[in-house]
């Protein structure tokens, strides 16, 4: 590089190690809110919150960075200025010029206008899940449905306004690619599903005795150990909702919740987060504040947490090693049942109304009906009244049961009324990715059930680092999954992986 | 007023408001580092701090606020521009201009220096302390001194430079005030304590046996509970040294240190810091973000701290309530102890090394060594390299006790190696107005040892929020102290109280 343009590159790193340096105390904030901040305090903390997202924006839109940015990338076209850049720089440089043209292509009015709106609209929310009134929420959705138009629309898209939406999440992620395959998926899973419903359900009472918080967070606390986890990095706290924040790639902070006659939600949330925390973690720290130390994706954030959570942390050989470990913790709870059968118990399959409490089986069809339920509303195709029956109506086709009130069905999650319409897909892609992503991993280390059995798990941990945390963006989500599993994205690994597994499970 | 005095107050208030976040989320960050933070996180922690610091001297400074403050209060003479503002708004417009005027007369170039020296030493100091070598820090504390006069000439004074630095921490304290009341205290403790030396030591065995951890924290929380603290605006948390966080009078946060052989020692540091904590939660939450609501000075904010720790804490009254509970949490450490051998343990006075481990009687003649020392060091009376001589000198005349190492001696304290020079002052004067305090007190509630005997600590807060808090920076302090207390500033109060309390204690 000429001396100009290392000058300039060097400019943009500090500006974005700066933009990175405000995100990162927003996430301190979160998490302190949502762990030990005292409850009179939720005023001031929004207002610091807001001013501090208004700085990142200021930041992220400032005339002077895309002047910089123009000089090295053109913002138009994407050209190099120059031949000279590393591969590094060169992601660097169009990952900046991708969240500078998203972030620039939304006045500041529309902004504000959508996070006022979207807060008031989570408090309206709230009110109508806890009282059962979807009318109370229904004219806020239809300001968020609107508002997320306007957004796709300054967004720009080529064939469906969603396709904006979800590239906010996804990169490059559309409807196009994304119908065929939750198509194919959701057939599947149905057959899948109903051929399991005619066996009997496992036996599971034994997972529902009183076991006490103390003695949960200690198994927590030696699963993410024994993942690889250390204390001079990471923490593991209590909140409401469990969550991972990933401040830098020193500083990673999962959450879980204790339910006291329910210690598996507990361990398979301090799992999930911990796949995300791993990725937190598994970053190059050297270039902390840019692109290449970022999350390239939800969808591919999403892997790693159900990596761990599922494919891992639900298999034979995972508590072939820890279920002696836990029986020993909760030697009452657990007297005479045997490893098969808590493996059973812990992969039993049953519809359920929440997506959150649902099973492997059934959890991506909570996702397909909210996927094809909001690509209805965006495109107008489905109008907001007609939202709470025809949410039941796929619920009774896909999953065989319906709520009997809004509260459990259509205001169960709190994503619309953020203002997210786009995000749901992202949980499915998680389980696709992370079963492509399994595929390669069991070529690479074939012993891997005899490792894992043995209470070996930190090769995993060096393995997805080594292949994809390291990465960060450095090559977009598409590109990268291709590059780990040498294939495009598609449902084949996930449904193979389920049908092994369940209907070795149930005997079909 | 008239609408565009009205108009320009407003816009002030909400630039107030802004400048003030920026400093509450400093604060959030300051705590969780010394909480909970994962150590390895330190140094994105520095970044993100040092970004803050930077943000809040542009929102101080800028000339945007600078305008429209001149428009409403002449910055050179301090005349207000319309005599239609309230008792309020005129005390806000002074505090800023004060506070604008100490801010703007540092040249950023030199505030940027400040920071990176002091940060440095800082790091020398811990070194220099841990291996008793003072001759490594000496060339630190020379910088330091160098900037400290550096920074008297930009701030402006008109006797000594010392006054300059002393009124960053305590307004319009002044050398010329200070130096007689300080000797008048020195002559009087140190003959008090010649005194009580010659009398047998208090046996106080029984306060070093083994307290288990757990059981000291609960009687801590029981302490906090019964001065009035309520979990939904205020916290209790371990960290390596105690110190409390105001971060708003709807979240205030204190620590403690946890001591196995001398829960005591967490008890008073308890006491302490929830006396700052009472005048955090104490100040109006209705002018957050404005001069009304904050601290009026350290020394006023120590005398909240050294009133509840020292003066109602180490009280009879406190311990005939507390005794028996702390009994019961610890029979087998304190059985057999009554509560008057237990009250003269605690109180009970002997020379020590250490200003944090000095008691009632000595503790000030630790600070107007520091005092005499530091003001010796800015005017050049004193060389750097005289110090540890000049420091061991001075506790054998004033204390009787001289340390064999600098670690114990004139490297025991942080404050210098952070810059701070004039902040020592602020801990005598916590003590003095403290005392002046408790003289008005006892005149209000002339049976205040009974309300503490039945446990009543509730009225103390009211009063001492209804008196003091809730005035914010209103009055200078030495108005505040002034009209509280009825008398200008002076040691006879607390002289009175000690001799009164020690000699009785020592039978004197």
């Amino acid at each position: 590089m000429i001396d100009q343009h290392e000058l300039a590159y060097k400019k943009i790193l500090a500006h974005s190690l700066e933009t990175t340096l405000l995100g990162s105390v927003e996430s301190v904030l979160a998490w302190d809110q949502e762990t030990y901040m005292p409850s009179a305090a939720i005023e001031l903390r929004s207002k610091q919150l807001e001013m501090l997202a208004h700085l990142v924006h200021k930041h992220h839109t400032s005339p002077k960075f895309k002047k910089l940015l123009n000089s090295l990338i053109d913002l138009e076209h994407g050209t190099y200025a120059t031949t000279s850049f590393t591969e590094g720089q060169l992601a660097n440089l169009r990952e900046w010029r991708r969240d500078y043209l998203k972030m620039a292509k939304l006045p500041s009015s529309f902004v504000k206008t959508f996070a006022r709106t979207t807060s008031q609209a989570q408090h309206v929310w709230a009110e109508a899940k806890r009282t059962n009134r979807f009318d109370l929420f229904q004219p806020y959705l239809d300001k968020i449905i609107l508002l997320n138009r306007k957004k796709a629309n300054f967004l720009g898209f080529q064939e469906h306004p969603y396709d904006a939406l979800i590239d906010l999440y996804e990169p490059d992620m559309t409807v196009r690619e994304l119908t065929p395959i939750f198509a194919r998926l959701k057939l599947a899973l149905m057959t899948l599903l109903r051929e399991i419903a005619s066996k009997p359900a496992p036996h599971r009472d034994f997972l529902h005795k009183q076991y006490p918080p103390h003695q949960q967070m200690q198994f927590a606390h030696l699963l993410l150990k024994t993942m690889g986890f250390e204390p001079e990095t990471s923490r593991l706290d209590l909140s409401m909702h469990p969550f991972c924040s990933c401040i830098s790639p020193n500083d990673t902070r999962m959450t879980t919740h204790v339910h006291h006659e329910d210690p598996m939600a507990n361990f398979f949330a301090v799992l999930h987060e911990g796949g995300h925390g791993l990725y937190g973690l598994g970053r190059p720290i050297e270039h902390f504040g840019s692109p290449l130390s970022e999350s390239v994706s939800l969808g591919v954030d999403e892997s790693q947490s159900r990596f761990w959570e599922t494919i891992i942390g639900h298999s034979l050989p995972f508590w072939h090693y820890f279920f002696p470990l836990l029986e020993e913790q909760f030697p009452d709870q657990l007297g005479g049942i045997d490893l098969e059968t808590f493996h059973r118990a812990i992969n039993s399959v049953r519809p359920s109304l929440i997506r959150i409490h649902s099973d492997e089986v059934t959890y991506s069809l909570h996702i397909i009906i909210r996927f094809e339920l909001e690509k209805a509303l965006i495109e107008g195709s489905l109008k907001s009244k007609e939202l709470p029956e025809a949410w039941n109506e796929k619920m009774r086709e896909y999953l065989g049961v319906a709520p009997s009130q809004d509260s459990e069905g259509c205001l169960q999650d709190i994503h619309w009324s953020m203002g997210a319409m786009g995000y749901f897909p992202t949980y499915t892609l998680g389980n696709l990715y992370a079963a492509q992503i399994f595929s390669t991993f069991k070529k690479k280390y074939p012993q891997w059930e005899t490792k894992v059995a043995q209470g070996d798990l930190r090769f995993i941990r060096d393995w997805l680092k080594s292949t994809l945390h390291c990465c960060g963006r450095l090559y977009p989500p598409r590109e990268l999954m291709q590059k780990i599993t040498g294939q495009p994205l598609n449902e084949q690994p996930y449904l193979d992986y389920l049908n092994e597994k369940f209907r070795s499970l149930y005997k079909l």
